[in-house]
């Protein structure tokens, strides 16, 4: 599966290379467990990065929005585009503040996206970004209607150029630093969810399904 | 404090106007809550979307790296680049599944960045980041050396032209879906600080401060 991971200068790694990851396996674990996606299209003159959920189908990311959104469409343009996904892990607290740090896992993708135009295709990509986010749901849900498919763009964007950055474990601290008597470590951070809320308005015979009730992320 | 937001055509809202904040104070707080933004920076064709941390000091965004990373090199050319902060408040599940969607706060600042210099102006910034982090953190650390301040480059973002995008509350069904006997409410979800993990190589008989213990965030 590697050889889809097309390492080019952009995803090269300048500092921090032992944080590199390129293999696949890695970057498409590091976006199933993600929720939600930075994906930077170019704008009027700076790049405008929208914050979006997505879904993924092999070495396919999906994302999608209301075929009227601005950014979604400029995005289905074929413009050069790319799509950062950030897990944080933990703060890591080192003896020096210069060497204060993050524990994340980290995926950027670049490339083109494309419309999914198909009606069966959008269909199984929303599936996917509605898995990504709620597995189980999609089963529940009240399906898109043709009308409400057609007022949904839906964007594939090949995970060909990709790369992966992850930094793990505890602080490393300069020699000189060690005695200074400042404690170190790690404050791991974790995405999680809590007790559903039912809508007020729903009827309180429905039960609440499995889905809907509480997981860690990440 | 208003008047600093400066809302031009690239921060107006497309779609769902309810949600676009332009107020300082609004801005401010979810800029406070966040933990780490994501910067578009323009590149080798496409936009490069980094994961960073951040502070911010009155009217200003700070972020900081390495005086070699390239992405920062790039944005430190006065070159327009885009920030954006998002956390997210929650998963939306609709009855149906056109209408779900998440509850979440964003920010978007465009903008031209500049280097920050001045050595103590550089510290403030760095403290703005570490207590943005870790509140207390700061004034425990051994502080940075003139050379490890000469090999951080410190950039200052202005927040001029920034807007803020709030979702909250319940789903929002068709009248029509409101019978069809489907679970619908909200899943709230929260990034939560697990207990701290000191160092292997910490002396024991260091105690673990309290900005380390256990803290919600967002």
């Amino acid at each position: 599966m590697t050889d889809a991971i097309n390492e080019r200068e952009r995803t090269a790694l300048g500092r921090h290379p032992e944080r590199g990851r390129d293999d696949f396996e890695t970057i498409a674990a590091i976006l199933d467990a993600g929720l939600v996606c930075h994906m930077g299209v170019p704008g009027d003159g700076a790049p405008v990065v929208i914050p979006t959920i997505y879904g993924r189908i092999d070495h396919d990311l999906f994302v999608h929005g209301s075929a009227v959104a601005r950014w979604l469409r400029t995005a289905a343009e074929s413009v050069p585009i790319c799509v950062t996904v950030t897990i944080v892990d933990g703060i890591v607290l080192a003896r020096s503040a210069f060497n204060h740090s993050m524990n994340y896992r980290s995926v950027v993708i670049f490339g083109e996206a494309s419309r999914v135009d198909d009606p069966d295709e959008k269909l199984r990509a929303l599936e996917a970004v509605s898995e990504q986010i709620v597995p189980g749901r999609w089963q529940d849900a009240r399906k898109p209607t043709e009308q409400e498919l057609k007022t949904t763009l839906v964007l594939r964007l090949p995970i060909a150029e990709a790369s992966a950055k992850v930094r793990s474990g505890p602080p490393k601290d300069f020699d000189f630093d060690m005695d200074s008597g400042i404690w170190a470590g790690v404050i791991p951070i974790q995405s999680v969810r809590g007790e559903a809320i039912p809508d007020p308005a729903l009827d309180g015979r429905i039960e609440m399904p499995d889905y809907a009730k509480i997981r860690a992320f990440g």
